[in-house]
């Protein structure tokens, strides 16, 4: 019988998902189990862009341009416009998903054995496509205890080695929630320049920021043209998690060149997925109030309540819809499985993502799990009301 | 400015593609451009399945199971078991299109370094994917003197070495439309039974075999349950290349679970791409029946009428809707150029595939290029009276 590649054994389960068969258990046995584990909104997708699918009246579903087509391509280079990115339509390649888009920065850019440096917790998936092009990751650790800040020029220079081509951020954070300011942002393009790296930015939470705060992107700073690459995705923007479409973008013209021969490889991005993305694009400005003050009433209902159980501590989340908290547990990986499988508080239960996957280093987040809000307030209360009640009884409990 | 990577410059350009530039300015010109270039049927997708996209009720577009939906896997294991091959919907990967399938397989069964043989010529593609996961191609020959069939089993032991861990076949075949006998798939069972090694098959044009010829599949090769891998896509059986699905299916239950680990990285495939692809299923006999007899006339125009133009040679495929003829030129890419750049015939001219791109051996194939029959039979033939025209007055003529 022939071996695995060494890659496939090395590849992480999911932290997101790697406890899915301890909830299905649970759910086997009549329990409720409130899914707080997985950045799946509950928001409606924009009715615009179902009628675009209830109308499609195509005869038969062909490619499209391998790059996306050029109509959803030059109507998004106007999205971006409008929000001050200046781009246009051959800066943007269309990807499947917004996954396929840091596939593609991660092979285009990065040689295997090369670095990329990125702070620490992050979005797990960077982990599996690191490993699958063969490039290492170099985390550098932002804390509870800041409200996950970006760490300061000294802990870049740290971790900066010959290897080191590029660095990633995910802003609005995933999975901390954490919006990176200018300043901080200013602070990357220094350490970019003085050593010619790549700087990576996944953005797809973009319209989340709240509080008055505004999003900064890393396509608008300056004399990083050659150097910033956009990660986007409609997934969490129109509630379109499943279309499988994103967009890598860049002013950089051999890295889009270099991507589109990527593309062409695996022909196109999905035909569908495209006309419910071009169609996204008319969504009215009240779609986006309406979800903006869903979350922002949800987020604060879910961080009060949180704070307020004994031993727990939830940062103020100022984008996305993730929050990492601190849990008054030996092992927050121990406490989401007990949750599911020894747990229940009238018939109900909660499934969180416990943090340490997605932490790089060793040992770190043990006691910290993601919470995603994207429920509704009242399964909210539920989820957090099991919270509450499961910590006065867990067995692990440390405070 | 930073560098792109070395994999990133090695990409080669799809060499469907890279002629395109020459196309759009010869249309710009005004001239009518015949595209044998490209597999994108003109088939129509089976109405079922239209109708399935336009009755989309729900209301969020969700991540589906990163393996894809329960309900369309078990449907799909039905469709196989009912042409014999045994698998159920735990053998099942859902993929974005067959490509990923393809990629999925390189990742999960190679190492950075180890070797794929595959015959040549071949889906140029596997080339990027290899490339992509740092596999290294080994071609064995085929030759248009005897129809593309497989090398003998002396031509692939010299091609076995120790980093050897797979061999592949598209059966039937793009580019050359040979169908591979049971004969030669006992051979190749012996092979990969005897250096323990995978064997993958891309057998997406499994519906398309002529004259009488059954397909037959590598899952039913006795013995080779653990190593057997089945590339699959929805894009040519019915005419569906834009929704981008594909699956992986094997019975190695190892293999599976670490693919599995690959997808749940990239969250999940399409969701209406899915929605379509478990329609599909329910395409009727005559549809089939109807594709079926269009491709076996235009095949048999396209292959006679070539074969009258003197210096012309077209084996006749036994499968698939391909097939590569050689041609009384020098270097096929330079008459490809031509006929896009230089000729017309009463205001139209033809786009082929140059063949030297679906060889990984250099020099092979330069008077050789790919025709796909995917036009109606009046374009085929306008089509086909554009090369005649052509070689008439080609400056770069040999024979």
């Amino acid at each position: 019988m022939p071996k695995i590649s060494e890659r496939g054994c090395q590849m992480p389960a999911s932290p997101i998902r790697k406890l899915v068969p301890y909830a299905e258990a649970a759910k086997k046995r009549g329990t409720r189990v409130y899914h707080l584990n997985i950045g799946q909104p509950d928001i409606q997708t924009p009715d615009v862009a179902l009628k675009a699918i209830r109308n499609f009246d195509q005869k038969v579903i062909e490619y499209s341009h391998s790059a996306g087509n050029e109509s959803y391509r030059r109507k998004l280079a106007v999205y971006y416009q409008n929000i001050g990115i200046g781009v246009d339509h051959n800066d943007i390649i269309i990807t499947t998903g917004g996954s396929e888009a840091i596939s593609f920065a991660f092979k285009v850019c990065l040689n295997p054995g090369d670095e990329v440096i990125i702070p620490e917790p992050f979005y797990t998936n960077y982990n599996a496509f690191a490993l699958a092009a063969g490039v290492k990751v170099v985390p550098i650790t932002s804390s509870i205890s800041n409200g996950f800040a970006l760490p300061d020029v000294s802990g870049f220079e740290k971790a900066i080695t010959p290897r080191t081509k590029a660095i990633m951020v995910c802003n609005p954070n995933n999975p901390t929630g954490y919006l990176y300011s200018r300043e901080e942002l200013m602070q990357l393009r220094d350490i970019v320049l003085k050593h010619d790296l790549y700087l990576f930015a996944d953005e797809v939470y973009r319209e989340f920021c709240y509080d008055g705060n505004t999003h900064f992107s890393v396509m608008n700073l300056e004399g990083l043209e050659e150097h910033a690459v956009l990660m986007d995705s409609v997934s969490k923007r129109y509630s379109e998690c499943g279309v499988r479409i994103g967009a890598l973008i860049s002013k950089n013209k051999k890295l889009i060149s270099t991507a589109l021969k990527f593309a062409q490889a695996r022909l196109s991005p999905p035909s569908l997925g495209q006309v419910i993305g071009e169609a996204s694009l008319d969504t009215p400005p009240s779609y986006f109030k309406e979800v903006y003050d869903e979350y922002i009433s949800r987020r604060d209902l879910i961080i009060n309540e949180l704070n307020k159980i004994p031993g727990v501590y939830a940062p103020m989340p100022k984008g996305a819809f993730y929050t990492v908290i601190s849990l008054p547990v030996d092992d927050a990986e121990n406490f989401c499985i007990w949750l599911l499988e020894e747990f229940n508080y009238k018939g109900q239960t909660v499934m969180l993502a416990p943090a340490a996957g997605f932490y790089a280093s060793p040992g770190l987040g043990k006691n910290e799990a993601r919470i995603a809000y994207v429920l509704n307030k009242e399964d909210l209360s539920n989820a957090v009301k099991c919270i509450e009640e499961a910590l006065k009884v867990y067995p692990g409990r440390t405070i």
